[in-house]
C-alpha cells in the first residue's frame, strides 16, 4: 500500500528527515474561494474590486499565516521564506484568493502558500461574517509548484 | 449600504469593542471536507475508518488552532475557550472534518470552530500530498451557533 | 527607597498576584511619533493623508501586538482585550499613532495601548526605511488610563 | 479501566468541557532539580547562592513559559494566570527549581506551574551546558494543589 | 573560573554569535523518563505498548516544541530543524521518552531534542494527572550529539 | 515618486523577493532611549549602574523579540538570527539601550535590532511605571548597518 512519508514504518508520526535533500529555487502558488451573499459581497468590495481596507486586513493575515506554517502545521519544517504574496480578486458571488511563496532551500513552499490561501479566506469570513453567516470557503487547491526532486507540478484545470 | 462592523466610519479596521455585551454560554460548529484520490484515500484511513496515526495530528493541530485563532485572525478578539473537538469521518472520496468549539463569554466562537476545521483539513493535505497533490478543500462552513444576543443559527442545509 | 511591584523582597522579578484586586472597566490611550523625511512622508501618505495601503499593514501590526503584550513582556499578565484601535495622523514632519485598549478586568492596559503604538511605528520604519534609513521614533508615551484602584491619569501635557 | 479525560470514549483527543465547573481560586506548587558537576555548578551560582545574571534568564523563562502553557500543551486549556514565580535554590549537586502560579478561574494550574519549572531548568541546561553536557535534569513533581472540585491536594514526600 | 558562554564580561546576558561558526551536519539524542502508579500506567498504555491516541498527542507536542525551542529558550538561537522524532517506551512504573533531532547548520541542536523530550513528558503528565497527581519527570538529560566543532559526545552510563 | 519597496504596483503589500539576493554578512545596531523621573530611575538603577535584576528582564525582554520580529512586523522575512546583544546605560534622567544584531543571509537585520531596543525599552517602562506613569520612551532609531548591497550606514549624527 502506499505510505504516508509523515508515517515511520511503525505509524509514528514524525518531521521527515530533509537533511540530504538538494538545495533548489522553489515555489508554490495556491488559490481558494469564499462564496457569499450579495449584501457581504458589496460591503467587501467597491462595485467590482476587492476594497482596500478590509482586503488589507486578509492579505496581511495570509501572509503573517504563511510565516507560521511551521507552527501551525505539526510535521512542517520551519522554513525561511523569501516571498509571500496574496492576490484577491472579485467574482459574481465571492472573492477569489491567490498565493504564492518561494524559497531557495530543502523542502517545498506548498503548505505555506495554502496556509496563506485559507488564512486570508477566514479572515474575509471574519470579516463578513455579520452580514452573512452562510458564507462557504471552497475549493483551496494547489495551483503549481516548482523546484525540487519531483520538479513542476501542475493542477489538471 | 450594510455596513462590516470591523471597519469604523473611515474604513479603518478595528477590534470592535465588546465590553457592553452579555456573558452568555456560546457555542459553534463548522465543518469542511477534503477530496482526495483513491490512494491518498486508502493511506489516511484504515478501510472506512480514519486512521489513528494520521488523523491524530489533525485533530492535535486543529484543536491547537482554536487556541490561537486570536492570534491568526487579525480583529478576532483573544479567547478563554472551554472545549475543543475535532472530529473526522471517512466519505467514498474523502474525508469530513467537524469542529466544535464553546465559551461563556462576550463574543462568539464561530472563528475558533472554522479555524480548527481549517487547520486540520490543512494538516490532512500536508499528511497526503505525497501521494495526491490535487486534493481540494471545500465547504468550509458554519453549521451552527448558539448564545449571544442572536441567539442559534442553523445553516439552511 | 520606592520599590518596584514587579521586583519582590530579594529583587527577584515575578508576574504579580492580581488575584483579589477587583473587575473594572480599564481603558488606556498611549501615542507616538516617527519622524521621517519629506520623500518617505510622501511616499506613507498620500499628501495630507496616511496612505491607506501601508498604513493598513501598520494598523493591523498595532491590533495584533496589542493581543501578544503578554506574551513579549515578561512580567505583564495575559489578557483578555475587548477594544483595540490604532489611529495615523499626518504631520508635517511624519505621522502620529495613537493607540486605544479597553477591558473589564483586573489589570490596567496601558502595555497593551504601548505595545500596540510601538509596533505600528516599527512596521511604518520597516515601511518606509528604503527611503529613509534615519527616521526616528519620538514620544511613545501614555496619555490617559480609566479604571482600577488608582483610576483616571492623564499627562501632564 | 479507568479512563483518561482527554479522551473521548473513543479515545479521541479533545480539549474537555470546563463550562460547567465553578470558578474557584486556585493555585498549583511544582519543582524539579538540576543536578551538575562543581565546575558548572560554581559558574552558575555565587557560592551558595545562585548566580543573579544567569538565574534571571532561567526565571523569565519559566514566567514567559508558564503563560504559554495553553499554546504548548496540546489539551491545556488557555489560562488568564493571575500571579506566576519561579525561585531557586542552590544545592550541593545542583539547583533546585519551584514555581507556583495562581488563577481565580475554571481549571486548575498544575501544568502551568509544571511547565515553568521545566523551561526554567531547560534554560539553566542551556546555560551551563558548554562546562557539563552530563547535567540531568530530575524529579519535576507538583507538590501541591488548591482549589477547584478536588480541593487541596499534597505530595506524599 | 570557568565562564558561561551566554554571559559577556560583564555578566550580562547574550545570543552569542555563531556567525564565523561552521556549517556541519549536527543531531542530538535525548531522553527522560515519567513515573506513575499502575493505574495511569495502564490508562496511557495498552498491556505493554503505549496507547496510539494519548502518546500521539504527547508525540506532536514534542514535535511541535522543538520547533519553538528558540522561542522559550532565552538565548537559544532560532534554528531550521531537518528531523525531529519523539520515541515512546513502556516500562514497568512509567514510559520513557527519546526525542531526536538534526540540522545542517552553524549550532548544535541539543535544546531542541531536550525541549521535545520535557514537553512530550509535560504532555503524558497531563493526559495522566486526573489518575496519579504525583507522577514524576525524571532524568532528563542528553544521551548524544554529533557536529560541530567539539565532534561526538556520548553521556558516561 | 519614490516608490515603497512593500507595495507592488497597485498598491498592495509583499513580502518582497529576496531569493536573488546575495548571502553576506550584515549587522545592524539601534538605540533608543527612556526618560523618567529621578524616583523610577533610582529604582531601576543602582546609583550610577542599571539594577541587574530589571534590567535583566529587560535584556531578555530584547533579546526574545528579536527573534520574534518577522512574526511582529507583517513584511519582514523570517531570518535566522546569529547573533543578538542588548546594552543598557544610565544617563541623568533615564536610560539608554543598545541593541545590536548579525546575521549571515539575504536580508539586513535593521528591524531586528530596532525591535529588540523597542520591546527592551517597553520592559523598562512596564518595570517603573508604577513610579513613573509618565515615563516616555525617546529617539528609537538606527545608528548603523553593515553587509548587503546598499553596504554601510551611518547615522548623520
Amino acid at each position: 500500500m502506499a505510505k504516508l512519508t509523515h508515517l515511520d514504518d511503525k505509524g509514528a508520526a514524525r518531521m521527515v528527515d530533509v537533511g540530504a535533500k538538494a538545495v533548489t529555487a522553489r515555489t508554490a502558488l495556491a488559490e481558494g474561494y469564499i462564496r457569499m451573499n450579495a449584501k457581504a459581497l458589496k460591503a467587501l468590495t467597491d462595485g467590482t474590486h476587492p476594497k482596500g481596507d478590509a482586503i488589507a486586513a486578509a492579505r496581511i493575515a495570509g501572509i503573517m499565516a504563511a510565516k507560521k506554517t511551521g507552527e501551525l502545521i505539526p510535521l512542517c519544517h520551519p522554513l525561511a521564506l523569501e516571498s509571500v504574496t496574496v492576490d484577491f480578486t472579485t467574482e459574481s458571488d465571492g472573492i477569489r484568493v491567490r498565493s504564492e511563496a518561494s524559497l531557495t532551500g530543502k523542502t517545498g513552499v506548498e503548505m505555506e502558500a495554502m496556509t496563506a490561501t485559507s488564512m486570508a479566506l477566514l479572515t474575509l469570513y471574519d470579516m463578513g461574517k455579520s452580514l452573512d453567516k452562510g458564507m462557504r470557503i471552497e475549493a483551496i487547491r494547489l495551483l503549481e509548484k516548482t523546484g525540487g526532486k519531483s520538479g513542476t507540478w501542475r493542477a489538471a484545470d
